[in-house]
């Protein structure tokens, strides 16, 4: 196999791909960027991903960009890892249902709370956007808080959805969510984080 | 093969999954919702989506929602319409990263101009939402340009992500975006536009 290079940053939803690719066993080079020096923006890591934003996987075929993407190549890549349902078309889409989501709806609402000059130019509509987060986010973790069905989200078996929506979950607090109406979602982040996979993710980005 | 009921909603991204169901040859019911009505929020609708959006696709399993998610299940629901690069994980997250991008960036960066709502509530961070999407619909179609490598965005094999390309493709326009600095984008639009399953989709959608 061979060795691929994995761009991230610490704090972001890049952490979700770095727990999946602990949790196969996969032989990466990590290359941390430091957002708060605008490396995501530097001339060489646009030559890498010109989106400019984290995750990116360089593979031996190409850069791979998206979450949800890289998500579910490293479980098809690693089967042995059993890191998806792979084999049953309802249930890999209920994950990437959940992936999706987290993607398009949670990490977006998350997003409006310092990225508001993705949107809009005007300071005024960003302050608008940022005291809208801790309502958008609690509903978000409403939602999530009854997709949880068991030890993981999807039941008895672990997938990598799980290391997203551990990755977004580890937000809610910060966001202005009251964690102690989401018991489900609490008792799971703690379950989560336990795993060796997601503990060595922590540590590599620190 | 249990018939399926879809629902949607003319103008909406779930244009999407409806050609990609035709594009499959699925027999399935079509609900058509009446969002002037605001037939999604109905207490009938929210029963069976409670995130009173579309697309939802109800199954002989379960609902589904999420058009990624969905967009790779009926092309491994239906392998025999080679709707999607199965057997191949570098070449299925290329497809899932162009559907990604679509859902997580284009499609929320289109929001922004009528449902600014859902992420500020004053008018006025609304109205500064409005006037920044031509902007960002720009980058989106720049970048979109950018990713179509033959007469379908993967090139030589048409696959379900090119049914959402084209549906956010379409909005581009009305999104004020100058489509005479897409040529690429213009004719690939129109080229998918003929295909009979999307002619067909825009058709029950009316």
């Amino acid at each position: 196999m061979p060795r691929w290079t994995f761009y991230s940053a610490p704090g972001t939803c890049a952490l979700a791909t770095h727990i999946a690719l602990h949790e196969a066993g996969a032989d990466f080079d990590l290359v941390k960027l430091d957002f708060g020096a605008g490396q995501q923006q530097s001339p060489e890591y646009l030559r890498v991903n010109p989106k400019g934003r984290v995750p990116a996987l360089a593979t031996e075929h190409g850069v791979l960009t998206e979450t949800p993407a890289l998500l579910s190549f490293v479980a098809q890549r690693f089967p042995a890892a059993k890191l998806a349902p792979l084999d049953d078309p309802f249930a890999f889409a209920r994950m990437q249902e959940l992936t999706s989501y987290l993607a398009a709806t949670a990490h977006v609402a998350h997003a409006h709370k310092r990225r508001g000059a993705r949107w809009a130019d005007d300071p005024a509509a960003h302050e608008s956007m940022r005291v809208k987060v801790p309502q958008t986010m609690t509903a978000c973790a409403a939602y999530l808080e009854g997709q949880i069905t068991g030890p993981w989200a999807m039941g008895n078996d672990y997938n990598v959805a799980d290391g997203y929506l551990f990755t977004i979950g580890s937000w809610l607090d910060a966001d202005g969510v009251d964690m102690a109406q989401f018991p489900k979602l609490t008792a799971y982040l703690t379950r989560v984080a336990a795993r060796p996979a997601v503990q060595r993710a922590l540590e590599d980005a620190r």
